[in-house]
């Protein structure tokens, strides 16, 4: 299942990109499962990468060599199939051996070269497959792939992922493309999200590491299927600098503005897209908290409703059950929360105040509410004036049955 | 679903207390649902009750009834089918008035009276029923009533959860009894985890509530079966004296050495019995962590890994899923986790170390260890000597399908 349009919108190119997508046979014949982005020369490259401890080989050689080529990588390679996770010490010098190969294709040092992947936890990453594929991506590459790439990187996603936002600034024009991947934090042995991000814009490294960050806050941190963090998780953001602007060094002009409005738009764009293709999912739903004395207090109202099972089931369901709601407002730790100021709407229903049912709530309002796909709880807490959202999807047989199956 | 025994075993009646349960008709005509405690005079009383800042209006009148009655209440009164929560100031008028029916009907004040109720969320209390049913409550007063209220307070559970430990002390032969309700935090529109335990030990009060607060830490805060927690809960001990001893004014006597240990072992029992009735449990699950700085961070993981849905869902498959047991394992937020020296083992089968699956390990020593209903996960996380443990259950069709099932 999965909520709303399934159509990949057109994406457009970003100069100094170019991009391949080829089949290396990794876990399913024929399938694309092997992805190299090509950057060119003076591109500049932020990343985010899992907070889990037990993080993936390729996430710790990918710190690793963004850091050797000063934010200045060549090329990114992802493979899907198999997430090289759980793996060890082999599954560094595996992933080491799958860049070594970019490397020795292109002529390009090895710390150049970063590493993704996505798949089953656990078992050994067939190199020899990707090393065979390296040189038929290379040759492959081209600057219109990103729908092949779009693709490429899915494991158990039921559909593409991708977007491109164009602004003006000055009266250039200037894009924004990204695509991710994720449908769950980890498939019943999947890993992971993944999100790859370009613009032509020029931007010095450290201003695009705090763009990243703080629009990744604002996006793929605000979304929830489970509650569960993968050891793979990654986002990574590319100014190629193809505009030829002066590089962007601090948020004082309006190309700074301009471009992270589109950054914002693009990261929403793709974290809305993998809750709507979560596992499982029926409805979209978005947690919205206002009136709180700080965004962090709404934040933890928000995803203690989103990481609720009982009012996952009660979305499930369709069930307006706002006693649900109430008791995960009650339990997310707000100091001193007065229960009397407390309202809750669905949608624009208002459902709860006065620590009770509102009287002029009707069984039937809520049941036409949750009728739809999409549904804004909104909470208003009264206390200030801090805001907060977030999305998550429901909890339904389907997300039981993907997860509970046996892995094969 | 439920796992394990069914059987209530004998309850031993508590020297200086009196039980009475008798059907009022609130929600199932002909099924008792309203339990009447009679305390000797001279008896102590502690409680702990929900943290949810949506507490019901009886939880509010508990508390305020047994601080004006200086922890000496007569009558404890429940009903089951209808929790009196999200009912705002005319759900406190309704808990006012039945406490006030047990106080006409007996002659003490109303503030001897502590009223508690689960049941339906965000209903009008069906006050005159309740107190139709006092009189006859008060009449079948008996010592020896136990097995009926264990069956009394229940909502949705599948079966009565109750325990008596005996226990000698100096030659003297003492008794704790208690009894608990509960299969989910909060089931599709029904509240709570209500316990009530009694011993015939003379203990004072302040050293009674602490005695409460620290068992309670150790047992029915330690078992999750949702992440949920209810607007009703509330755990009580009543001491009768009725032993004659000395009343118990520290902990530096043989005594309460001894009745400290009963009623850890009737908490525990009566917690793990919640959890063995879990919404549609299939599997009993004791998640220990050895091995950290702190038990918080004992505690920390081993929550993490209770409540994922992920490892859920791979109990309920019977999936020996190590991969996430990592991940979850990695994301409980564990200070410099060392994820090189961290050791999982499922039973006594070591499944993973040293950041990957154990080479020892096969998956026919996990599948077999998963089979059974009881599991243990342990974790070794060898950085210190604190350790902790909590219980849970798997996430099954049958959860999903209670809690989404329409209110009726």
């Amino acid at each position: 299942m999965a909520v709303g349009e399934d159509q990949l919108p057109p994406l457009t190119p970003v100069a100094g990109l170019r991009v391949a997508a080829v089949a290396a046979g990794i876990k399913t014949p024929g399938r694309k499962d092997v992805v190299l982005m090509e950057l060119a020369p003076g591109s500049q490259c932020a990343a985010v990468f899992t907070r889990n401890a037990f993080c993936a080989a390729p996430v710790t050689v990918a710190r690793e060599h963004l850091q050797a080529c000063a934010g200045q990588p060549h090329y990114l390679l992802i493979n899907t199939g198999n997430a090289n996770a759980g793996t060890g010490d082999s599954g560094i010098a595996a992933a080491r051996a799958c860049v070594g190969a970019v490397a020795a294709a292109t002529g390009v040092a090895a710390e150049a070269v970063l590493p993704f992947s996505t798949g089953v936890i656990g078992e050994p990453l067939p190199v020899a497959l990707i090393e065979q594929a390296v040189p038929g991506a290379v040759n492959g590459l081209g600057a219109d792939n990103w729908a092949a790439a779009a693709e490429g990187i899915l494991t158990t996603d039921t559909r593409p992922k991708g977007v491109s936002v164009h602004f003006e600034c000055a009266g250039q024009e200037y894009v924004v493309t990204g695509i991710a991947k994720g449908a769950g934090m980890i498939r019943p042995n999947m890993a992971t999200m993944l999100a790859y991000i370009a613009t032509d814009v020029a931007v010095e490294r450290g201003l695009l590491q705090d763009m990243l960050s703080c629009v990744v806050e604002g996006s793929f941190n605000r979304i929830t299927i489970d509650g569960d963090t993968s050891t793979n998780d990654a986002c990574v953001l590319v100014a190629t600098g193809a505009a030829g602007n002066t590089p962007l060094g601090d948020s004082e002009k309006p190309l700074y503005t301009a471009l992270y409005r589109a950054l914002e738009e693009v990261c929403a764009t793709l974290a809305q897209a993998l809750v709507r293709d979560g596992e499982g999912a029926s409805k979209f739903v978005t947690v919205q908290v206002n009136g709180g004395r700080e965004e962090s207090e709404c934040l933890d109202v928000a995803f203690t409703i989103a990481h609720s099972p009982l009012v996952k089931t009660a979305l499930f369901a369709s069930d307006p059950n706002w006693g649900r709601l109430l008791a995960a407002i009650g339990r997310a730790g707000v100091v001193d929360l007065e229960v009397e100021r407390v309202a809750v709407y669905l949608n624009d229903v208002l459902i709860a105040e006065n620590g009770a049912r509102a009287a002029s709530y009707t069984e039937e309002q809520g049941a036409a509410a949750m009728r739809a796909e999409d549904i804004v709880i909104r909470v208003e807490l009264q206390r200030g004036e801090s805001t907060a959202s977030v999305w998550t999807s429901d909890l339904s047989y389907d997300y039981v049955r993907i997860n509970a199956e046996y892995r094969t």
